[in-house]
């Protein structure tokens, strides 16, 4: 089941790739999906970087994909697969960003998120889409500007950058957005760092 | 890249399915594909009991799915995806067994193993197979007879079982061979279970 977030899900117009540079006088834009995620619950964010002008930051699309915690864990995983497949292929985004994950984190739900994303990674790639993978506290560094942020900072701080007055809820939908966020924050470094490697 | 084990890969010939029982004078044919999620290199058992006679067990297929460790984790699963998919499309089993994972084990490799079951499970779903999952004890217990019993004593039982002579390896193409002997030595009480949860 797909439950749309505090941002109204809408298909994010046509695709603009950036490696052939944009054409002149029009605006490039960027579309970087975050999935944070989960079996019950796996939170989804679209945002949109137009590079002309101050390079503004929209959120065009968030939401969860939940799964009925009722039916058996691989008619789940099945779900959850086709409902990111079909994510990737209404949005298009140019690059998806998940959660990394660590072994230590969460327990008792870690198997599940890495079956999750496992399904999310494979899906990204075969929708053609970059994939990067940041770990919570690299978002919380980016977003919040140091690693030890809490949970209620980075959604403060994303609904800031995205302009949004609205409570980030449930909080899945705010971390896929941070993930998209740290991103393009990131972004910029991680440029420098390949042209000086190609030099 | 498949990798074909001791047993030679071949296609198990057509499908035939319990729902509606064999027709008469004709021998029942249960194809069970065991599968030991790996991300390096994923194990794979297809094992044929025919129901007429003494129900002898047979390996059909048996080999690893391999991924390049040099390549980036988001794409070795793509991969990995792409080969379960077209070993399930050739081999078409009536039941897929996968390893049930717990959190402590091989804590190096957890991630990546849990973000392979996902990927096999979802992938057994979508083939329309049954799915079951089994932990490593409950195929220890089920092939050997005890739950603490070594991977070399399981390697042997599961050769004896199958009537090959030679040595299961990679280990990973025994244990893939293990989880479909365990389910099909459980099956008879799997049944009786159903049955009498359903009178």
């Amino acid at each position: 089941m797909v439950r749309g977030g505090p941002v109204s899900r809408q298909a994010p117009g046509p695709r603009r790739s950036l490696a052939g540079g944009p054409p002149a006088g029009t605006v490039e834009r960027v579309f970087v999906l975050g999935i944070d995620p989960g079996l019950s619950r796996c939170g989804y964010g679209l945002v949109r970087r137009d590079e002309a002008g101050p390079g503004t930051v929209v959120a065009v699309a968030a939401g969860v994909i939940e799964t009925d915690p009722r039916r058996p864990v691989p008619e789940r995983l099945e779900t959850m697969q086709g409902e990111l497949e079909a994510l990737l292929s209404e949005v298009r985004p140019d690059t998806v960003v998940v959660e990394r994950l660590f072994f230590q984190v969460n327990a008792r739900t870690a198997i599940s998120v890495g079956q999750v994303s496992g399904l999310a990674l494979a899906a990204a790639v075969r929708a053609r889409c970059d994939v990067v993978e940041y770990t919570s506290n690299e978002v919380k560094q980016a977003v919040v500007g140091y690693g030890a942020a809490t949970k209620e900072q980075v959604q403060r701080m994303v609904a800031t950058v995205l302009g949004l007055d609205e409570d980030l809820r449930p909080p899945d939908v705010a971390d896929a957005l941070a993930l998209a966020v740290c991103h393009l924050a990131t972004l910029p470094l991680r440029r420098a760092i390949d042209l000086a490697v190609d030099r």
